[in-house]
C-alpha cells in the first residue's frame, strides 16, 4: 500500500525524478493528497498529470455531471459493523433532485483476523463490492430508517469496468438491476435524481429490457 | 459551433470512422450528450475515450472531490439580464458544508446585436469570465438576496489555465482573490465549504500572502 512505501518514494524523489502512477485521477483519494502534502513539505517538486476519473467518466450514461450532489461510499457490511452515514446524504441529494454517485467498497490487502491476533501478516483475498450487494445494503438501510429516500422502484444506473472495452452500463430500477450479472469488478452505482429530457433520451439506450435481464447492456464502449 | 455542423459529422460517420475531439471530458457539456443520442438514433457506433475534466482536475487544490455539492455556472451579467439561480445552489451547498465549483461564462461566436438586426453574420470578440468578475457578480447577488450564503471573507480557490504548464492556483478570501491578476483564460472558482485537516494542509500551500497579492501562486504545475 502507498502509505507503507511513501517514505521511500519521497526519499528517492529528493535526488531524482520519481513517477507515481495511479488509477483514475490522483486526487480522487485522500492518500494521494497526503502524499503531495508530504512531498511539498520536503521541498520536493510535484507535477501532476490529470486523468479521467470515475467521477467524470460516469457522464457517459447521459446524466449531467453538474446535476450530481455529494458522492457517497458504500462500505461492506459485516455482522457487527453496518455503517450507514451514506443514507442521509442520498436522502439530501434526492430531496434536491440531484443524482448520487455511489462508490463501492474495495478491500485489498486486508489482514486476516487470525493474522492480526498472531502478529503475522496474512491477507484476506481481495473483495470488490458488486452492484447487487450495494443495492441489497441500500435497501436494508432504507428499511431501517424508513424515510423513503429511495426504494426498489428508484431508477439507477449500474456501471461495470467503466472506460474499458468490455464496460457494461445498465439503467433500471433497483429491483431490476439486482437481477443483472455485471461480471468482473470494478462496479459503481448512480442513483438517479430528477431528470431533464436530454438525460432521459440518453438513459433510454441503457434501459434494461425486462424480457432479457442478463443482457450485456447496449453500452457504448 | 458543434450544433451547426452535427449533421455533416453524423452523415460522414455512417460510412467511415470520424473522430471528434473536445476539451476536457466529452460529457461535461449537454451538446455532446445530444450528439451521442443522435448518433445512436442513426445506428452510428460511438466509442468514447474519457479524459480529465475541470470537474476532477480541481482536486489538485486538496479539497476532496466527494465533498463537492452541485456545480454552478456564472453567466456574464448584462444591463438587463442578471440571472442568479446559482445563488440558491451555493447557499444549499454551504449550508451542508460542501464545496462549490463555479464554472465561469465563455462567450464565443456570439453574434453582434447589429448583425442580428441586419441578418448578416458578424461575431463579438470572444470573452472569458475572469475570477475577479465572477466574484464581483457573486457579491452583488449576495447583497441583493442578503441571506449570507457567503461574503467577502468566504474562503475560495481561484484556478487559471488548470492542467497547463503555467496554471495558477490561489487560495484566499473573495476579497483577497479580487486583488489577484490571474492572467489568461480559462478561469474557474471554488467556494470552499467545511474543511477537513488534510484539506487545510494542502490549501495552505496555495494561500495568498497578503504582502504580495500579485504572486503567481506557489501552485504545483
Amino acid at each position: 500500500m502507498v502509505e507503507e512505501k511513501v517514505d521511500n518514494i519521497l526519499l528517492e524523489a529528493r535526488g531524482s525524478d520519481v513517477a507515481f502512477l495511479v488509477v483514475g485521477d490522483p486526487f480522487g483519494a485522500t492518500t494521494h493528497t497526503d502524499l503531495v502534502v508530504r512531498a511539498k513539505t520536503m521541498m520536493v517538486d510535484v507535477k501532476v498529470v490529470h486523468n479521467a476519473s470515475v467521477m467524470n467518466a460516469i457522464g457517459i450514461c447521459g446524466l449531467q455531471l453538474y446535476r450530481y450532489g455529494e458522492t457517497v461510499s458504500i462500505p461492506f457490511f459485516t455482522e457487527t459493523w453496518r455503517p450507514d452515514s451514506f443514507y442521509e446524504k442520498i436522502e439530501r441529494n434526492r430531496n434536491l433532485g440531484l443524482h448520487t454517485l455511489c462508490l463501492l467498497d474495495i478491500r485489498v490487502k486486508e489482514p486476516t483476523l487470525e493474522s492480526l491476533c498472531r502478529g503475522r501478516k496474512q491477507y484476506e483475498p481481495p473483495r470488490f463490492m458488486t452492484i447487487n450487494t450495494a443495492i441489497d445494503q441500500l435497501l436494508e438501510v432504507e428499511q431501517k430508517h424508513g424515510k423513503s429516500a429511495y426504494d426498489e422502484d428508484t431508477n439507477c444506473v449500474g456501471f461495470a469496468r467503466l472506460g474499458s472495452e468490455d464496460q457494461m452500463i445498465v439503467a433500471g430500477t433497483m429491483r431490476q438491476l439486482c437481477t443483472v450479472n455485471f461480471g468482473e469488478p470494478l462496479h459503481c452505482l448512480v442513483i438517479v435524481g430528477k431528470t431533464h429530457p436530454v438525460e432521459d433520451e440518453m438513459l433510454e439506450f441503457y434501459k434494461i429490457r425486462t424480457e432479457n435481464p442478463e443482457q450485456k447492456g447496449n453500452g457504448i464502449a
